[in-house]
């Protein structure tokens, strides 16, 4: 079965027909673009997936990375087809065209990379984390170091990491102990442990760039005492070359259940003395600065998670077109022949779920691009400021929804394929283990969830959670009046009831224990993710009738009408779902809370 | 960390508290037992469990059983284990005193396996199929047949397995081409293709007994016209002694994501004129007798998947235990020592739901038991068909239950672990790929649901359905003047909406579309699986009750308190989504229905 790896019709409907992509040409950044070359760039995405990824995907998986003591040995095809990637310009198409950019707006980017993030999965991460590492440096480093380590990722010959977890810390940042000691030079020696650094070590690239959250000596006790560092594998010689290896070492690789295309690693820094460090910035802000790049990476996980589960769902429908088994309830004939099995209801189902998920999830991330486009290029600073309220508040639900759903929608594929989805034949079961990483690097979702309802909602006197409602607000108006009056009502009663949640439990705060409070605050972020999704998938709906409206061909009508019955399909099976979750918040449930730890 | 597989103390509470396994010692049939028996019985399953399968437990995961074109090759290690299982007896400890057996109760051989399952994942396949393959022969073989097959199985001689799926019909069992010609001894030559065998083959015994379901020619089209074929690996000479090998090959192994202690294989009959097979019963009615296998094996599938849920709960409520991590909300002081994580509200939520997962659904699978008791050995014959009707309708919950939230309680192992969760260094990973079997293998679950709602519902004047229903009204009665009249109250008002959905659905039968009206039978199995859980939650919480009521001691109270939340935790997070599900089913919602295959 060739099986494509995303639907090139659905692509295009978001990007033009859901948000209107081609406006974007009016701004002077992307002047000198149009469909022709969006359209131009995001096919040479496809055709290097197609034939670079796509072909090894599988080989990526079983042959996970291993570390011989001295190296990391990776799939061999693997530096050739990150390579086309980079020579085909696809690493960071976004950037300037001066810097040998193509100059694209993000979310196009977003969908250039689609592909090749659909294909090639987690080796893909290679590209995406040293792009966020340099976007940090470029925004947060000095002109020298711009010059020294951001210019060699951009053009493909460095990459970049972000070492922030510790063994004893975890999540628990404000506990790291990784020191750093101020030279007379006015580097550092770095000295600590760091685990999990994804790409950490490997010989894609001539060096590798860590961002390495430390402890100056003597700097204060929590998160308000972290620095950051730019400690790389290699020093770099006055001329660019590579100098003496770096006092970093490779302690080990982890063996992770999926996401083999992406060496998970443990760093030794300092074992022989230190190694030498440069601080980004100023002293003690570190932790601000690596928010720069952690808001990136939550918002890549949100949209790796969102294709995967996307290409799962094509995948899964490929297989249930063409494969014929059992009848229809209503035939009892056993001389007739067996149908494919799309023509069964609960198949359908099953389908319509993925298509559900992770088309919402997916629409979801090209919004969050389309903000971060507004955020730099729209034409005033108060649209502008407008965007970045948005995107903020957004970022823990563009993370956590399509990384908590997209494994769901890819444990469905699997169930769709029966016995074939659960062997290695079919790629289904490695998107499976893929995805289930999602929701937990980049911030668990407890931790998204705390981010949302402790802070993001009440930040700046609820500006982002109200300019969020107003958006959705905007939508709802323009649907009452069409055919969808009746999905615009429910999406009303679902936000009147989010805003309900939203004042019983922050108005608790003042009386009770915050962790009481907060204890529910999983279904709460459950809950604004669904409603959001509900909204993205109203839009969609918009856009499909109005596609409708225009006559389309047989196809695109199919399609269009596919679109609607997906929306129909979230509002009736998953939205109401937030009104259970919404009662556990309100009422300040507090069964997890009054969990004793010796009861368990 | 030295993790144990599963708490004892919860084992004792299910098997005497929560279902009185010790009153069973009153019948006959068991009078020379006692607790002390029992409970000698299962230290043994315990130890056999430590000593030989927690040792290789990510061995055998780690090294996929191999095929070099003649042979399988499984992982040493797990041939002495598999021995050392059948040595202690622990192979088939219900079989009678005098064939060799324990003569045990179902209940109590359920909770014997139980340290194995949980320590041997899916290893233990081996032995839980060749007893249910042994059972089926017993039933409806003849008594030649159950002396040459079924004696060396119930010795630990001869394995079985279980062959029905072909790659053109995976479920569609009325298509299948598997063909049987009679010869003039009496036996039949089988010819065709099966795959997905599991155990099919491999050298852990003498010899294999495939049950082969195959269309003797000239039989009827459809389910009615298959037959059940007793098909070994070697012909067995008068003597009992090996003869030459049958025309039975292995075509290659499945890679399987999980489950890799059991051989999935691809196996061909008659590549070489047809492979020897001799007629289970008459012929045509082959199906009827695999059921007796399947149902069998449905119960065992569930069992497998509530306990990998629980041991993945065990692992990582022991793992959140040790980790110290971040600090309470409430507490902004930096310089404090961190907590360990089960102190957190979220992780406490996490470890709730696997809790109330996974007692919960392996209360039912040992209630299943006691009712595969009282079939067999109640005193009355009234007894013993009440509980045959009780068992046999809720056989498609104690399948898809279990295996629907087993795994998404190993999903919330990972989590509560983290990235720790996600690498091989801990098993909970495994158990997450290993569970995600069992909604697909013995009937997927939407097979199940259409068991349920199709054909168990409304069998017999829908008998088992009221008998049920009888059941879970005398427990609310029981509780209702309890301290537990509040969660009476909320199961009272599920069984209601239950009843109503019920009639509403079947109701619609007749005047409209039958793949219409069932197109929701997924959600109607989730909302009847949830009250029945519900209700084994309740007669737990009574159990726990009574405990806390005789005064019991430090750590008792702890323990029945924590039974107690974890009653609390189902009622309030997972009961009340009943209500979305019944919407669903009672209004007939078309939306998977209507959905055309072009449109997707």
């Amino acid at each position: 079965m060739a099986a494509q790896a995303l639907s090139e019709r659905d692509l295009a409907f978001m990007l033009y027909e859901l948000f209107d992509a081609e406006s974007l040409t009016k701004r002077p950044r992307y002047a000198d673009h149009s469909r022709e070359t969006f359209d131009a760039a995001i096919e040479t995405g496809k055709t290097v997936a197609v034939k670079h990824f796509l072909p090894i995907r599988q080989q990526v998986d079983t042959n996970e990375p291993t570390f011989d003591g001295e190296r990391v040995h990776l799939l061999p095809e693997i530096k050739p087809a990150v390579d086309a990637v980079i020579e085909a310009g696809l690493a960071a198409p976004e950037t300037d065209f001066e810097d040998g950019g193509m100059q694209l707006p993000l979310i196009v980017t977003n969908a250039v990379q689609a592909h090749l993030w659909a294909a090639a999965s987690t080796t893909f991460g290679y590209i995406s984390l040293t792009n966020a590492n340099a976007n940090l440096i470029e925004a947060h480093g000095s002109p020298e170091q711009v010059e020294k380590w951001v210019k060699p990722m951009r053009e493909g010959r460095f990459m970049g990491t972000m070492a922030m977890t510790e063994p004893g810390a975890g999540s628990g940042l404000a506990d790291l102990t990784t020191t750093a000691t101020r030279e007379e030079d006015g580097s550092y020696r770095i000295t600590g442990n760091k685990i999990f650094i994804s790409g950490g070590d490997h010989e894609l690239s001539d060096n590798i760039v860590h961002l390495v959250l430390a402890r100056v000596k003597g700097a204060p006790k929590g998160v308000k005492g972290i620095s950051l560092f730019i400690v790389p594998k290699f020093l770099v010689n006055e001329d660019g070359s590579n100098g003496e290896r770096n006092d970093v070492a490779l302690a080990g690789l982890f063996h992770k259940m999926g996401g083999r295309g992406h060496t998970s690693t443990a760093l030794s820094f300092g074992e022989k003395g230190g190694a030498v460090g440069y601080l980004v910035g100023e002293e003690n802000r570190g932790l601000m600065y690596m928010f720069h790049m952690m808001n990136e990476a939550r918002i890549m996980v949100g949209t790796g998670a969102a294709l995967t589960a996307l290409t799962g769902y094509q995948y899964s429908l490929d297989y249930a077109r063409e494969r014929p088994q059992g009848r229809l309830l209503a035939n009892k004939d056993p001389e007739s022949a067996p149908i494919n099995i799309v023509e069964h209801p609960d198949v359908r189902r099953m389908l319509l779920t993925q298509k559900a998920y992770a088309e919402g999830a997916y629409a979801l991330c090209l919004y969050g691009s389309q903000l971060a486009d507004d955020e730099k290029t729209a034409e005033t600073e108060a649209e502008r400021a407008h965007a970045h309220t948005l995107l903020d508040f957004l970022t823990p639900i563009i993370k956590s929804w399509p990384s908590e759903y997209g494994p769901q929608a890819n444990s469905l594929a699997i169930q769709v394929m029966g016995g074939h989805g659960y062997i290695n034949e079919h790629p289904v079961e490695m998107f499976y283990r893929d995805n289930r990483l999602n929701p937990i690097h980049e911030g668990t979702t407890g931790i998204q969830s705390l981010d949302l309802l402790g802070r993001k909602v009440p930040m700046n006197k609820f500006a982002g959670y109200r300019a969020v409602l107003a958006e959705m607000q905007q939508t709802i108006e323009q649907a009452r009046d069409s055919e969808l009056s009746l999905f615009a009502g429910d999406l009303q009663a679902a936000l009147e009831e989010l805003q309900q949640t939203t004042s019983a439990v922050l108005g608790a705060t003042a009386e009770k224990n915050p962790d009481l409070v907060f204890s529910n605050s999983v279904s709460y972020l459950e809950m604004f993710g669904h409603v959001v999704i509900a909204w993205i998938w109203l839009r969609q709906g918009l856009a499909a009738d109005a596609g409708l409206q225009r006559n389309p061909h047989a196809e695109d009508e199919h399609f269009y009408r596919g679109k609607l019955q997906a929306m129909q399909y979230f509002f009736r099976s998953e939205l109401p779902k937030i009104y259970h979750w919404s009662k556990l918040v309100k009422e300040i449930d507090s069964t997890s809370f009054d969990m004793r730890p010796e009861w368990f």
